[in-house]
Formats: C-alpha cells, sequence, structure tokens
C-alpha cells in the first residue's frame, strides 16, 4: 500500500505549538505537508481572500526537528491554506487525509461556526478528501497536548482503516490536560455566547468593544453533549457536515406555498 | 399588533445598492435597523473579529431617502454586525426578522459556505431569529434588482406570518434580470470550484494567486437543484441549518468504535 499523504492546517498560524505537535504526530503515519496561516486567524470560520493576491511560501525551520514533513506558510486564511494547497503543491497528489489544529482553545457546540480550523477541515471534507479537526479545551501557552495524543491516533489510524462518508468530517475536542476519561461519540450541544462584548473607552473619548463574553449551555440536563462530555473528562468526536440544506422532515408545510410559476 | 422590527446587514457593506433595496422595501413592513460593515467584507463565512476593538457608528446619509431606518456601520464582518448589534442598539429590543443582502453575486450552491451575507443570516438565526439572505446572480454595477423585489415581499411576508422552525434560515437567491419564471423551495447543488487560483507574477518575480475559478455542479442531470432552477429562471429558496452536526443515520458503525472509556 502506497504510503498515506496528509496534508495539515491550522488557525493559529504555522508557529504555534498545537501544529507541531500534530505533524510529528502524524509523521509516523505518513508522508506530511503542513501549509498554514501565517500568523494567527482564530475566528476566521470558512473565510476566504477574494480581492487580495495569496503567496505560499516554503518554511526551512522545522527541517532538523520535523524531517520528512514539508511546510509552508500561506498570508490568508485556513480556507485559503487548504484551497491554495490543492491548486498548488498538492496539485498533482492527492491527500489521503486532512488533519486540522491542533487548536489552542475549544471548538465544541457554536465554536464550530466561528473556528478557522474547521474551517480548513471542512474545505478539505468540500473537496472529498477525509477531515478532522483537533481541538484542546486550552488557550495558555503552556498547554499539556500530550494527553490529547492517544486519541488523535485512535481516530487517525481509524480514518485510515476507513474512510469517511462523504459529506462527513470529524470535529475533535480534547477537555484541559491531566486525566482522560475515554473518548466518546456524540453531537454539538445547543448553546450561545452571552454578554459577548466588553466595552471600553479609547483615548479618543469613543466608545470600543472587544469580544468577550460567556457560553452558555441550552441543554444543562443533558449529559451526552459535547459541552458535558469534555466538562466530565471525555474526549468529543462530532461528525459534522459542512453541506447545510435542511432535511424536508424538519420544514413546515407553509413553505410549500413559497413555489410559484408564472 | 406591534410592528415588527426588522435587522439588516450585508457583506458588501453600508454603501452598496442591494442593501439599500433591500431597506427601502422592508421599510414597509416595519422598523427596520441597518448595520453593515463599513467596507466590501464578501467571502467571509461566519469569520468574527476576535482580536481588534469594533467601532459601531451612525450613518447620517440616509435620512433623506430612507426616512425610519436607522443606520450603523460596523469596522468587522457581516457576523460581528449581527453579534455587535444585539449587544448595542438591540440590546432592549429583540428583532422579529433578520434580513441580510440584496447580495451582489450568487451564494447558491457551495458559495453559501463562504457567503458573509449568509454568515449574518445563520447568526441571526442562531440568535433564535426567523432569518433569510437574499442574493442576486449578478455582479455587475448596474445589476436589475427589480425583478427580485416581488419574491423577497413574497418570502418576507410568510416568514412574518409564519415564523421559521428553530434553527433553520432561508438561503433566496435570484437569477440575473429579465423575467423570472416563479419560485422553488430546493436544496443546495453539490458542486466546487475548479482551477481556482490565477497565477500571477508580481514586479519582484514572485508567483502571487488569485482567487478566480469556475463552478463545476456535480449533478449536472438533476434539474431540481438550486444551480439547475437558477439557470431555469427560478428564485430559489434553500432552507438551511447553520449548526452541522450529522445524522446518526448518516454514519457508518465503524465510528462507533471511537467510544472508549479508562
Amino acid at each position: 500500500m502506497d504510503r498515506p499523504l496528509i496534508l495539515v492546517s491550522n488557525d493559529d498560524g504555522y508557529r504555534a505549538r498545537g501544529v507541531h505537535e500534530l505533524t510529528r504526530l502524524l509523521s509516523e503515519y505518513g508522508d506530511v505537508v503542513a501549509i498554514c496561516p501565517e500568523g494567527p486567524q482564530s475566528g476566521k470560520s470558512m473565510a476566504i481572500t477574494v480581492s487580495e493576491p495569496l503567496r505560499i511560501t516554503p518554511v526551512d525551520d522545522y527541517k532538523d526537528t520535523e524531517p520528512g514533513v514539508e511546510w509552508y506558510h500561506v498570508n490568508g486564511t485556513p480556507t485559503d491554506c487548504i484551497k491554495l494547497a490543492m491548486h498548488t503543491v498538492m496539485h498533482d497528489r492527492r491527500p489521503t487525509l486532512v488533519c486540522t489544529g491542533i487548536n489552542h482553545g475549544s471548538n465544541a457546540s457554536v465554536n464550530e461556526l466561528y473556528s478557522g480550523t474547521m474551517g480548513a477541515a471542512f474545505e478539505g471534507c468540500t473537496c472529498g478528501i477525509p477531515a478532522v479537526g483537533f481541538s484542546l479545551c486550552d488557550h495558555s501557552l503552556s498547554a499539556d497536548f500530550s494527553t490529547m495524543l492517544p486519541y488523535i491516533r485512535r481516530v487517525v489510524e481509524m480514518i485510515l482503516r476507513h474512510g469517511l462518508p462523504e459529506g462527513v468530517c470529524l470535529n475533535v475536542n480534547a477537555p484541559k490536560g491531566g486525566h482522560i476519561a475515554g473518548m466518546r461519540l456524540t453531537r454539538a450541544c445547543r448553546g450561545h455566547w452571552s454578554d459577548e462584548y466588553t466595552r471600553q473607552t479609547d483615548p479618543h473619548g469613543r466608545p470600543i468593544y472587544w469580544l468577550t463574553g460567556t457560553f452558555i449551555n441550552e441543554e444543562p440536563d443533558n449529559p451526552d453533549t459535547d459541552d458535558a462530555l469534555l466538562a466530565q473528562g471525555f474526549v468529543t468526536v462530532v461528525p459534522t457536515m459542512p453541506e447545510r440544506s435542511a432535511a424536508a422532515s424538519l420544514l413546515p408545510e407553509w413553505l410549500e406555498q413559497l413555489n410559484v410559476s408564472h
């Protein structure tokens, strides 16, 4: 069997610790090409750069510490990274797998909507490639990624063996360091962010707003959501579909009245 | 009954023609608050601004042409506009409806993934408010929005009467000006963009890449997708769910093997 070819990206930028944890692990399983944003691109969702030119630049910094990993950075979003990779350095070799992360911070529940790390995974999935995003619920610079690594191995090994159904990718989140209780297949918790902004006044006396806020779990009595399982110490795996058309069974009859002909 | 309160945003910026077509129409149905990006924000998906301060600024330019419409611009993305609106000018009055657009260009099929206009509608939906995004498949400055307006009226009237199911919003696209054949409830066409970048060389001899590309319909024989119906002259209405957890019925059994306990 050919050695797997694994395309890696993230949203914290090519220097972030999390992505190097991931590339080192993945290089045991296959040839790794890593294409990450030049700098932090958190919260970029599936944003693409439409009116500025993109550049893709080889990175030499990790030749010694990650021999065999091909490293690039791109002056754009995580989704730009995947798109431009497919058009340039990957144009004559199709990845077996797209892995993104390890994100510094949770992408559980509604965070998935805004996540650049998941955006890059969705883009891989949209290209028809099995894709998975990995996140650790810890923003600190000294975050301990080690307890998550055995679970990443398990997910990667299973996907390399079985593939994933067309249109489905995985959103994998791990609780902050320490003992992990196990891993659970689940779904995204219903929730929202409350009190989202902190108001300050700039030196000219004008109000400015910084994104902050508190996550509100809208189903706090349900122990089987990703948010609840993470709180119980589990790594969570949420199968997720980039394509969002609603199933007909969810729709009210009156919508049919929108059908008109002339 | 109270007069509806309608929150409007877009991704082409507050000066774009399309959003003013929309605010003028909607002011016949209710009180309109429009909060749009300062400038073009196409392709921003659900991106949010996480590390820079946001400002929301009242706009006086349309006092005479759109009396009664409250206008603001924000130095951020379309999703920032909805979030910051809910936190500031809307914090003590809940919108009846969120409308976004009219976008200059198609948001059918996979375009929805990247659309800032749909990102803002998804954010409204995530807040639990009925939401709809409107787009015209014409990028030209002289685009004719008039043929689409009766269909926007019909959609708005129906949502004001019936609401929308929780978690479902609408993605409405209209074909380029001229005769419209009618309106159809449908789903997003499977497709992708091909040859996505045009390579040029900058004055310093370095390669740069511009997003371009051609849309490939992956189900060209299906006459009932949004892409096919637009080509037949119909306005398309795609019920769409921001939340993306995959239905269990779509998942292979092997995924259960990811469940482990320690």
